[in-house]
Order: structure tokens, then sequence, then C-alpha cells
């Protein structure tokens, strides 16, 4: 066994991977405090081809210092754009047929192994803010929530964990559902 | 739909988790340069309850600023030891039962989606330093290789984020096993 070289990997150029077919997946984070969660984002957006990043509020937009630190260059490859209120962002997302999930410890949600992919539809995912999670307006307007059980003395994962976690199980479903294994 | 309080989510104190059972799977860091990083993966470890984590090398120990920072308390829950080598780390964890898997791309791997969990076994997975991945006289040593399926530009995730990827991976496939679901 031995590890695989940069050529063996042969991962496409930005150039191509923006033409290369993405999962109808969004990801929307509302107001993330730190640049290096938001390219951590960015990061695992562009290995499992999420469609786009929405940044809202005051979560940092490239170019950004931070951001580029962890993004490792995938601000080139992923498509992202900006709205100033989650709100509007996630009313645009419905207006355009995305269904919408917060991603959140809420009194009404569905655990994560327990979401199911519609092939059918368009998925957008709400990650918030360090701190105060998805804010109270821009939840009320979601579809649903998505929780991750957890069994730990902490109230949550570091949101860049979150949405790898999310993004990994939607992309694991997606093939699942594309290749019937 | 309303979030849940700090009350309603009921977590334990770092006393009761450290009683509460955990999952029979130990986490190595192989020279993970980053505190930041490190002190993440203390944080998912806590949210999944890993049994323990191995600091290997160069990889940063707690009381440390940037792990603090990051793993908000969870180094206080999360069982944790130090090992100068890897490759010790490996062949003792080997010695005590353990069934040890690195997390890299190789010639020769099974993909995260098609991993199974023997309900009999103790898993321990290693991951890599943020540049290098997984050292060769390590990767020797392992079982096998585990390989999370990308199709971005670039040619790794985050250590912390591919780390709550292969956790939540085995803990969904842990329940599912507990539960029969």
């Amino acid at each position: 066994m031995e590890k695989l070289s940069m050529q063996a990997l042969n991962r496409p150029t930005a150039d191509e991977y923006r033409k290369q077919e993405k999962m109808p997946v969004v990801l929307v984070l509302d107001n993330v405090r730190s640049g290096l969660n938001v390219g951590s984002v960015f990061r695992t957006a562009d290995a499992f081809s999420v469609e786009r990043l929405v940044l809202c509020g005051i979560t940092a937009q490239p170019p950004h210092r931070e951001i580029l630190k962890t993004a490792l260059g995938s601000t080139e490859s992923v498509a992202w754009e900006y709205f100033s209120e989650t709100t509007q962002a996630i009313l645009s997302l419905k207006t355009s047929g995305y269904r919408v999930f917060a991603v959140e410890q809420t009194t009404s949600k569905t655990w994560l192994q327990d979401f199911t992919l519609d092939p059918d539809e368009k998925y957008a995912f709400v990650l918030g803010n360090e701190v105060d999670g998805v804010e109270e307006p821009a939840l009320a307007l979601c579809d649903g929530a998505i929780e991750i059980p957890q069994s730990g003395t902490k109230h949550s994962l570091n949101v860049a964990v979150a949405a790898g976690i999310l993004v990994w199980e939607v992309a694991r479903k997606n093939l699942q559902i594309r290749t019937g294994a």
C-alpha cells in the first residue's frame, strides 16, 4: 500500500471543475464570524462538488487573508454569492425551488442519519454563527431542521466540521441514489 | 420549531462524560502541526464519544493556547495520551487488539462508505500531517487505508474536517449496529 502521488490523484483544474456536474446542494453560511471556518467550508465544498456557497451577513468574503489560509485555492473553483440578510438568501433560494433546512438543534428536527434525499429536489442547508447558531428569523423560514446527534459535554460542533459531516452524508446518499449501491 | 436551550440539550458534565460508555474508537494524530486542528478534533471526539486521542510527534498537546481556542473545554472530557513516534503508538494499539486504519489516499484502500464495522472489534484511525499526510513508516504498520471520495481540485480535506467525517461515519454505523436501524 503506497500513498498516491499528486499526479495519480488526477484532480481537475479549477476551469475543468467549474464545468463538472455538481450536487444540487447549496450551503448558506449565516453570519459565520471566522474566516478560517469559511475557508475550510470552501475546501469541503470543492471536495464534494457542492453547487454554490451563499455567504450572509458578517460572513467573510474572498479575497480575505483568513479564508485563503484554509481554502487553499478552492475560492477559485467553488461558486459563491453574498447576501447581507440571511432571510433574503433563504427567500431567494425558496423562490428558485430549493428545499431549505437549517443545521440546528431545535424542538422539531430530523436526525441527520434519517434525512432522506429526493433525487428530484434541490437542497440548501443553513449553517449558523459559531456562538448563536442559525438566527431565529432565518430558522423560521426554513422547511425544517437537521440535527447531528451528539453525546458529549459540548453543545455543538465546530461549524466547518458540522458542514463537512453534513456534506459527506448528503454526498454519500446522493452516490447511493445514483449508483443504487 | 424553536432552538433548544442549553438546559434542554441536557449535556453531561465532564465528570459524567468520563463515566459514559464510549465507542471503541481511538484517533491517532500523526504529526498534526496546527493546534487549532487538534482542538477541533478534541471537540469532535467529545461530541461522538470517541474513546481516546493519541497525539504523536509534533502534534501539540494540551494545555496549549491554540488547542484551547477550538477545543472549548473538551480537553477536560476526552482522554488522550502522547507518543513521540507514531509507529510506536500504532504498535502499542495493535498489541492491545485494535485494528488500525490510516485515513489516506493510497494505491490500496477501502472507500469510507464501504468500510464496515465489526461489533466485536476495536478500531484506531490514523490522521496525518496537514501537508505530508500519514508518514510512510506508520502507513506500513496499518491494517489498511480508508479514503474519503473527493471530486474537487484540491488533494485533501482539512484534517479536522476529515476527522469529523470519519468519526460521524463510524458513529452512524455503530448506531446502526446497536439499534438495528
